[in-house]
């Protein structure tokens, strides 16, 4: 772009390093008011106000509030990467069973921290995740798949399947007893139902 | 209440019989919004219309419409304690592992027959469900408990955390995959990882 052509459009159009500058203050701004309220706190307006620009701008970077929601929602994913990616490094055992269970409580440990934010990412959605954000999701699996693998139990075809399986469970208990759908177990009771599923299921795999 | 009494308040005040008719007819209505709107799409008004009553009735039976969804979401889950009673009576197999997927076989396709309505379950709520609710969540893990009790594997006391951690886990398989959140694994994958899990969570059992 040069002089002449911003001069035709009335005001500077912003360069390329500037626009994405932009998206990254929305996309944390929006990761800041989920991190405190939660979805329902999540509007055009007060993303704006938080990153210091125009409501627009937020339509201008991205087709949705719900998009943006998502690529914050990504931010946390990656985040929890990380999160489960040093509590692995970190885990005295070399044990499937262990290493899954370090896992595990990082997982509620983040969850405990990262509220709001966490339970953002389980929100209801109406359009496609972008393939950057399925990337992120894939990276997460990719943890836990590279502990199974490691375990050397179970075939490589079965790997994808019981990583799911196994995230979707903890996730599960996490979720119901936080929601306090458990009946009289509740949050305190989440470590030690994932610790006898985990048991049961690597006791399992090594049955085969 | 006499005569008199009726008279001193300026219009006739209902007869318990009535009120619980009204409140069943509410709850009839929420739960007809829930299964075909989900959560989004329950009003007060919506619900007196749909009920045939004023708006006012819903705050004179409920403290909240929070509380009439509460009591609509224990309707759904007689609904699928009914149905999971009877799919583990015509489960062909008494083999634990088998009894456990014909319940799984049937929550699964509970979830897609009353989708919205057992989405419903699951949004945060605000306030303590009542002990009646509390009740009906307890009867649903009941049944598992039962499945885990006759297989006799598992000392007692392990039982109602295994029977929450198995139901945990078949909802985060269902529900994960429900919001496309498993990556490239979708609702067509779930069974085959319930199936997974839940062989090795019981070969599990069988090795202690």
């Amino acid at each position: 772009m040069n002089e002449v052509h911003k001069k035709m459009r009335g005001r500077p159009r912003k360069e390329a390093g500037d626009r994405e500058a932009d998206r990254r203050a929305l996309i944390a701004a929006a990761l800041a008011i989920l991190n405190e309220g939660g979805v329902t706190a999540l509007t055009a307006r007060g993303v704006a106000e938080r990153a210091g620009t125009a409501v627009g701008s937020v339509y201008t970077q991205f087709d949705s509030l719900e998009l943006l929601r998502l690529e914050a929602n990504a931010v946390t994913m990656r985040q929890l990467r990380d999160t489960l990616a040093g509590a692995l490094a970190a885990c005295p055992s070399r044990e499937t069973e262990a290493r899954l269970l370090c896992l595990a409580d990082a997982y509620l440990a983040f969850a405990g921290e990262h509220h709001a934010a966490w339970a953002a990412i389980f929100e209801r959605r109406t359009v496609a995740a972008p393939d950057t954000v399925q990337a992120d999701i894939a990276a997460l699996f990719g943890i836990l798949e590279g502990v199974l693998r490691d375990g050397g139990r179970l075939a490589e075809a079965a790997i994808p399947v019981m990583a799911r399986a196994l995230w979707s469970s903890v996730h599960g208990m996490t979720y119901l007893a936080d929601l306090g759908s458990l009946g009289p177990l509740g949050v305190g009771d989440v470590r030690p139902m994932i610790d006898a599923l985990v048991r049961a299921a690597v006791r399992g795999f090594s049955a085969d």
